[in-house]
């Protein structure tokens, strides 16, 4: 705090600090990122702070599957070329885009904005839970429907998964969740022996 | 490319380009950021732009030193216990903030700006040479004064600890530099030898 106390500028002070209020940034980065700031044109400056504002004042969420948008339904949701009896549940945006870039899926999403977490406070109704079991019972033909929980592999992901399947699976509707195993490529003697063992039990007929 | 083309948002988009031009931030921490401002209250990503806009527009250098300063004669150089026959010549704010941490000095800085780097396009004329040599020339007893050129030991420090040289010497003034050699506790085995040699050519009395 000591070391705080030195900034020559109060303006570069409140800068630092603001800056390293973002997940991942030291005190030591804000301080070189002001100072990076300080040195560039003002207009550039402007343009940074305007698209930061612009995104959080502006931006939507799609009414369907909830994913940040600038319109009222995403354009994945209203792509008609996707399959609209695949629902894929994922935690965050990011994941939306990982599995886009695979090319692998051409259903619908589902964003539940997060995680269940009873350490971080987060519980089913902060997420979009209640909307997708709407979504869900919304279906022409649930049994020909299927909901992927696309959902990470720690504790959090799995109690998330079994809470919304509870919630879902009076519908008729498929689920399933991601197959877990060993990367392409990774080698057995380096693999962790959870993976490896799920690996074994959830084993795959050979299809040469 | 074709990832960047899948973001959900142009707004998104927008703000994930601006971010990532910070320096150091890459494409996949931007998105981190944007995605995390996201869901900040509106409020806070305000304060966050405003106190980086903020910096921007009001910051000033002090006229003496050129160091950031909310007043036109900065806190050190405004300070009558400091020695002001001592001038620390660094290159940026954040030497400064290292110097002052440490409680060792006493006298006053100059902050260039910068350093002369013909790759990075940064000429004598970018800094604060000129303003330097006008500060030493215009000391009551130059003979009795000291600059301190604590600028990096590379090449680039080298190269423009000598130009300073050769504009100052002519006023009389001491001209010193950085102590280099072994830091404290360092261990003789895993010294690199550049830093080892220097330290046995530059080798001090015993003083027990």
């Amino acid at each position: 705090m000591a070391y705080k106390e030195k900034y020559p500028s109060e303006l570069l002070s409140q800068a630092v600090e603001a800056i390293s209020s973002l997940p991942g940034v030291g005190r030591r980065s804000a301080l070189r990122l002001a100072l990076h700031l300080v040195r560039q044109p003002a207009e550039n400056v402007h343009h940074f702070t305007d698209s930061i504002n612009r995104l959080r004042d502006q931006v939507r969420y799609c009414r369907c599957c909830h994913m940040l948008s600038d319109s009222e339904l995403c354009e994945i949701c209203a792509d008609r070329k996707r399959d609209a009896r695949l629902i894929c549940v994922v935690e965050s945006v990011r994941d939306v885009m990982s599995i886009e870039a695979t090319g692998q899926y051409h259903g619908l999403y589902h964003v539940l904005g997060g995680i269940i977490s009873p350490i971080a406070g987060v519980g089913p109704s902060d997420l979009t839970i209640r909307e997708l079991a709407e979504r869900v019972k919304a279906l022409e033909d649930p049994s020909g429907a299927e909901v992927i929980l696309a959902l990470s592999g720690d504790v959090e992901g799995e109690t998330t998964a079994f809470y919304i399947y509870r919630q879902i699976e009076a519908s008729g509707v498929k689920v399933s969740s991601l197959a877990r195993g060993l990367g392409f490529g990774d080698d057995l003697e380096y693999a962790d022996s959870l993976t490896l063992g799920r690996s074994i039990v959830n084993r795959q007929e050979f299809r040469p």
